[in-house]
């Protein structure tokens, strides 16, 4: 039960574009090194995020990827759901036929709250915020990872 | 991000477990059947639930799976980690040097609430709470189950 390496890469791509004034386009090299991602792994997250409108692509010299302006208050929630589609914390929970115990069953009230508790947090938190804390405080502390990889 | 299909037989398979008087064993082909697992693949469930303790073992003609008396009130959640390991939200929670960006990465809060959140939910369950269900809220309603087929 694990966010998927893409949907990761998602919610970074999108708090770099959500921290750029607006208009401000990014090529992919440049994504794939903010993201940390290997640039063929990214082109198929960023035409996830295309699709779901949550970016624009531009192509040509002076092209590259731009946040979708409507959507610089989307939230994580939906960054995620356009790379995994819709959260779904069991079979069970993804439609009204998918499990014959449904009716009875008495661990399905359990996955659905869990389901809800963190649909709730991830809706909750909006990309435009993250990309607005401090500056100070999203800079690596280069001395810390140094002293982390010796540890 | 979703459930594995292991730790949702397990939790079947404790539910049912819990709801038998104490001490009592039921043979593998029976749990196979009530978890509407495959036999093969519950035998891996069942390794993982008895080396957590969870569950007891016994040989011979009139062996079968125990729950363990004093996990009656374990919680969906010690289920859910005896099959997939503690639950790591993303891979930038696995541990204290698992990001060089975590201290300042404005995405790891969210995740790290997310993942609380569920955690709560999930260890706030108690299989024996479940178990304890009315036997009626808990049978299948057969009518229900045909219309669905059909439909």
């Amino acid at each position: 039960m694990q966010l998927t390496r893409a949907a990761d890469y998602a919610v970074r791509v999108m708090i770099h574009l959500a921290g750029l004034p607006p208009g401000a386009r990014v090529n992919r090299s440049e994504l794939s090194a903010i993201a940390e991602c290997p640039t063929q792994f990214l082109c198929k997250v960023l035409q996830n995020l295309t699709r779901a409108g949550l970016v624009i692509s531009h192509r040509g010299n002076t092209g590259g990827f731009e946040l979708e302006e409507m959507h610089r208050t989307a939230s994580v929630l939906e960054v995620v759901e356009a790379v995994e589609g819709p959260i779904r914390l069991n079979v069970c929970l993804t439609s009204e036929h998918a499990c014959a115990g449904q009716s009875w069953c008495p661990a399905r009230g359990v996955w659905a709250a869990a389901q809800g508790a963190l649909v709730e947090v991830l809706g909750g938190a909006t990309i435009s915020c993250l990309a607005q804390q401090p500056a100070t405080a999203r800079q690596p502390v280069i001395v810390g990872i140094d002293e982390a990889r010796r540890s």
